[in-house]
C-alpha cells in the first residue's frame, strides 16, 4: 500500500533541522509515520526526505475520497470541562479563545488576542498555528463539528452503515450482547448560539429532572460526586469500512464497568464498539497509530466517566447501559427531547443552602480569576508542547545520528588498530569496538526514549490543551450573563423585564458562578493529580534512561586497561 | 580590552547549526573564546552571533601587529615520531601527506591524494581544510617553520628579548639558577632536503658518537630504553612582551626531574622558562587558553622525554641540564656542529647482531605496511576529531538550550499553577519548580561536560594527528632509499657507484628499516597505552555525567506525589 499524503498548508523547513519544505497541494510519500511528537517523515517528488508537521498533511484515500487522517483534534475538542455535559457547541472552525474575545465584552482579552503565535525561536508551531490562523488552517479547533457530516447519519440511522453489527462470534456468555455502535458524543447545542438570556429569564425550571447539587467542600463549591463511578475499558480495535470501502473506520470495543451508581448492575458487563474515522493507508505504521488513538480514546472516556456531571447525563448513561438496539433507540429519542441543553443546564444545578447567593461583584471577580488562570495555563501548556515537540525532533533525529557517528568512529579506529600487526593489540581493539557499539546502543536508546516518557507528557498536555480550549466559551457565557445583570436596572426602567425578574437574574448568575467554581475545583483537583502522575512517570523513565546509559558505559569502561 | 579578531578565510555557516558565516578580512568580536572543540563564538558588525572555527580567525593585536593567536598546530607539528630528534624539517606549509605523495614514487598513494576532504555531512572541517587546501590556508601544517622569524633571534641572541632573565625572587636555594630561555625545538634540517643518498653513500660513520642500539624485543625490533627516564613538569605560566609591547608571549616554567640517566644529578632540580608566542587579547578567556597551551606543552614535553632517541639527543639533554647562560651557549654551539642530522641520524643507529640484515623485499613490505597503517589511522583520527568537534558544538549549543527551555517550561507551568488560588497546590508547584531547576542544572552539566571528557579525547587525537603527520616524510625517505637500492645494479653498471658500495647501500636500507620498525613499535606501544588511558578517562567522566543526571532526576522525582 503506497503511503501518500497531500500537503494542506505550506511549511517552510528550518534549515539544518531535518525538516522538509512543502507546498500546499503537493503530494508526498510518508516514509515514517512513527516519528511522534507531532512529526512525520515524508519524501517529496524530488526524493528529498525530511520531517513535516503531521497536521499539515492529509493522507490520500485509496478510493479517491479523503478523511482527516490523524484528526488529532478530535479528542482534544471533545474533552470538556464545561459546566455540564450539554455545553458543547459547533465552533465551526474558529479558535475558541478567539471566539471568546469576540463574544465577550472587551477589555481583559485584548492582550490575549494579540498573543504572539510563534515560539521563542521565531518558528510558528503547528499547535500555535491551529489556534491562530483559522482561514488557512480550516481544521484548527474544528471541534465536535468537524466530523458531523460523516457521523450525523450514524446518529440518525445506525443500520445504514453496518452499525449494530452483532459480533456474537467474539466470545460466549455475556459477550453475546456486544454491539457495534457509532456515536458522536458532542451533539449538544452550544452556549453561544443562545447566550445566557434563555436561562437567566426562563419562566420555570425543568420538570421532573434530577437536580445537580453543589455543596461546600474544603476547597470551596464542589460537585456532588456519585458513590459509584462509571468506568470503561477501550480495547480490541477493529477496522471496518462503509460506502463500498470508500470510507474506513476503526471500531474500538468499550467495556463499561459494572459497579455503576446510576446503571442497574443487572445489565452486567456489556461490550460496545465505538467507531472513529480511520486514518487509512498508514501501512506499517497503522498499528502504532491505532494504539495511540485507542490510548487517547481511553483517556478521554475515563475523564468523561469521572466527571460527575457528564457521567450523569442521560445520553452518557445510555451509552454505558444499553444492551441492544431497541434500548439505544429508545434512550436516544428520549435524550433528543431533553430541554436542559445549552445554557438551560444551569436550571438543574442547585447550590446547597450553605452556599449563600453571590453578589455580582463576586461573580465577576471569580470569572476574571478563572479567565486569567485558564488563559495562562493554556499558554504554559502550549509552551511545553512546543518545547516537547522540538525536543522530540532532536531526540529522534540529529542526536542519535551523532551518537551513531561517535560509535562508528570508535569502531573504525578499532579496526584500523586491528590492522597494525602489533602484538597485544586485541585488548584495546575489543574494548574500542565494545565502546563503539555502546554508543550505537545509546543512539538507539535516545531515539526510542521519547515514546517512553515525552509521549505521555505530551499526551497529557495535549489533553489539557483541549480541555482549556473549552473555557473561553464557558467563560464567555458567564461574562455575557454578568453584563446582562448589570443592565438589569436599565431593562426594568425600559419595562423589558420586571423587578422580580431582575432579582431572579442575579440569583441565577450566582448559580452559574457556583457551577463554574465547582467545575474549576474539579479541574484543579484532576490537574494536580494528572500532572503529578505524568511528571512521576516522565522522571521515572528519564532516570531509567540515564541509569541504563551509565550502566552500559560502565560495562564498556571495564574492558579498557592500562596495566 | 576589546576582543576582536580578523577573519582569515571565508566560512559559510551550516544553517540552523548555531554557526556564523564570515568573509575573509572581516573584523569580528570574540564573544566566547571558551567554547572549545575548535570553535569560538563571534559577533559580526551586524550584531549576529554564532560559532566560527577558531583556525579561521586571527586575533587583532592591540599594537597593530598580529601574531598567530591560537597556533594550535604548534605542538601538533612539533610532536614527532620520526626516527630521531633530528628529522624535523620545514614543510613550508605543505600537507605532509600531500608532500609525501609528491616525493614518493607513485602508485600506492594515488587514492590517498584523492581522499575526500569534507566530512560525511558535506562540510569541510577546519582540520581537513588544513591539510587539503594549502593555498587558501597558508598556516596549515606550517609546522616548525611557522614561528621561525620570531624565534630565530631568540636562538641567536637571548639578551635582545629579555631572555635569561634572572628570577631569583621566585625562591631560595636551588631555584636561584632559574633562567628564562626561548627555544625553538625544531631547528633541524629535514629528510627531504637531502634525500637518503647522503646516508646510503656516505664514506664513514660519525666519529665519537654514542651508538643508538636496536635490539630484538618481544614485538620485534625495539629501541633501547634508557634506565632512567627524563621527565619534566610544565607549570607557572607568565606573560611577557617584547618589541616595546608589540609582541607578547607566555613563559612556562619547565622543571626537569632529577633521576635522569644522562644528566648529572649534581645539577639538582633547575627551573627553566620556556616561552611560546602568546595569543594576546583573549580577555577573560586568556586563563583557560593558557591552561590548555600548558597542558599541550606538558603532553609534548613528556612525550619527547619518553622517546628514547629524542631524549638522548644532545640538544634535548642540554635543555634539560643547563644551569646557566654559559652552559646553554656552549652546549648550543656544540649541537650546531653536530653532523648526524637529517638522514645522517641513521649512521648512529646500530641494530644488534641478533637482527640479521633485511633483504630489499622485506624492507619494502614493512614500509608499505607502516604506510598503510599510518594513513588509515590518520583517517580514523581525523574522522573521530570531526565527529568530536560536531558533538562538542551540539553539547555546548543547541542541546543545553533545549534542556533550559524544558526547565523553563516546567517552572513556567509551576508559576501558573501557583496562581490558581486552589488549596493544596504547593506540593505540585514546588515539585514542578524543582523539576524545572533540575533540567536547568542538566543544561549546564551538558554544556560543561565536553571540557571534562571530550576535551581529553580530542587532545589525544589531536596529538596523534600531529604525530601521524610526520610519517609521510619519514616513509618517503625510506621509499626513496628503496628506489635507490633498486637502481643499484644500474648504478654499478654505469660506474656511478662501486659494487661494495651497492652492498653497503642494501645494508644501510636494512638499518633504516630496523629504525623505522623500532619507531613503529615505540609508536604502537605508546598508542595502546594512550588510547586505553584516554578512553578510560572519557568513559569514567561520561558515567559520572549520566549518573549525576539520574541522581538529580531521582531527587526531583521524589517531590511529586499521587497520594
Amino acid at each position: 500500500m503506497i503511503n501518500t499524503a497531500k500537503v494542506l498548508y505550506e511549511f517552510v523547513a528550518e534549515p539544518g533541522n531535518n525538516e522538509l519544505s512543502v507546498n500546499e497541494g503537493e503530494i508526498v510519500t510518508i516514509t515514517n509515520q512513527s516519528i511522534g511528537g507531532g512529526w512525520v517523515e515524508a519524501q517529496n517528488s524530488r526524493g528529498e526526505v525530511g520531517l513535516v508537521p503531521e497536521d499539515y498533511i492529509i493522507h490520500s484515500q485509496s478510493g479517491g475520497g479523503s478523511v482527516p487522517p490523524l484528526d488529532l483534534s478530535f479528542f482534544d475538542s471533545h474533552a470538556s470541562t464545561a459546566t455540564s455535559s450539554t455545553t458543547h457547541q459547533k465552533t465551526n472552525g474558529s479558535d475558541p479563545w478567539a471566539a471568546f474575545t469576540t463574544d465577550a465584552s472587551g477589555g481583559f482579552s485584548n492582550n490575549w488576542a494579540a498573543q504572539p503565535q510563534g515560539t521563542e525561536t521565531g518558528r510558528t508551531s503547528t499547535h500555535e498555528a491551529w489556534s491562530s490562523s483559522v482561514q488557512s488552517h480550516p481544521q484548527a479547533y474544528q471541534g465536535p463539528g468537524a466530523d458531523d457530516d460523516e457521523w450525523d447519519d450514524e446518529w440518525d440511522d445506525g443500520k445504514s452503515t453496518g452499525g449494530y453489527t452483532e459480533e456474537g462470534g467474539e466470545g460466549g456468555g455475556l459477550n453475546r450482547g456486544a454491539a457495534s455502535m457509532k456515536i458522536s458524543l458532542n451533539k449538544f447545542p452550544g452556549f453561544s448560539k443562545s447566550g445566557p438570556d434563555l436561562y437567566l429569564l426562563s419562566k420555570q425550571g425543568p420538570k421532573g429532572k434530577e437536580k445537580l447539587p453543589i455543596y461546600r467542600g474544603e476547597v470551596g463549591p464542589v460537585w456532588l460526586y456519585p458513590e459509584g463511578q462509571l468506568d470503561c475499558v477501550v480495547a480490541d480495535p477493529k477496522k471496518g469500512s462503509k460506502l463500498y470501502g470508500l470510507k474506513s473506520y476503526i471500531e474500538y470495543q468499550v467495556t463499561p464497568n459494572v459497579s455503576v451508581f446510576h446503571i442497574s448492575a443487572a445489565f452486567g458487563p456489556t461490550l460496545k464498539r465505538l467507531s472513529l474515522p480511520a486514518a487509512d493507508l498508514l501501512g506499517r505504521f497503522e498499528e502504532e497509530f491505532i494504539k495511540m488513538r485507542m490510548e487517547r480514546l481511553q483517556g478521554w472516556m475515563t475523564r468523561m466517566c469521572r466527571h460527575p456531571v457528564i457521567s450523569s447525563s442521560d445520553v452518557f448513561q445510555l451509552f454505558h447501559s444499553y444492551k441492544d438496539e431497541k434500548d439505544w433507540k429508545t434512550g436516544k429519542r428520549k435524550a433528543e427531547k431533553d430541554e436542559t441543553v445549552g445554557v438551560m443546564v444551569f436550571s438543574v444545578i442547585e447550590p446547597e443552602e450553605t452556599l449563600p447567593d453571590l453578589d455580582l461583584l463576586e461573580v465577576e471577580q471569580k470569572c476574571e480569576q478563572f479567565s486569567r488562570f485558564t488563559k495562562a495555563m493554556d499558554d504554559g501548556v502550549k509552551d511545553l508542547l512546543n518545547v516537547g515537540q522540538e525536543h522530540w525532533k532532536r531526540c529522534t533525529g540529529p542526536l542519535p545520528k551523532e551518537y551513531q557517528r561517535i560509535g562508528k568512529a570508535f569502531q573504525n579506529l578499532s579496526s584500523v588498530f586491528n590492522s597494525s600487526g602489533y602484538e597485544g593489540e586485541a585488548t584495546l581493539t575489543d574494548a574500542l569496538t565494545a565502546a563503539g557499539k555502546t554508543y550505537e546502543d545509546i543512539a538507539q536508546m535516545v531515539a526510542e526514549q521519547p515514546k517512553k516518557d515525552l509521549h505521555f507528557l505530551m499526551e497529557t498536555n495535549n489533553e489539557y490543551k483541549g480541555l482549556l480550549g473549552c473555557f473561553p466559551e464557558t467563560i464567555g457565557v458567564h461574562k455575557a450573563a454578568i453584563e446582562k445583570v448589570k443592565e438589569g436596572d436599565k431593562l426594568v426602567a425600559a419595562s423589558k423585564i420586571t423587578a422580580p425578574e431582575k432579582i431572579t437574574m442575579t440569583k441565577r448568575a450566582s448559580t452559574m458562578s457556583y457551577a463554574l467554581q465547582a467545575e474549576m475545583n474539579h479541574f484543579h483537583s484532576n490537574r494536580i493529580y494528572d500532572y503529578n502522575r505524568v511528571m512521576q512517570l516522565y522522571l521515572e523513565e528519564q532516570i531509567k534512561f540515564y541509569e541504563t546509559i551509565a550502566e552500559k558505559l560502565r560495562h564498556a569502561h571495564g574492558q579498557f586497561t592500562t596495566m
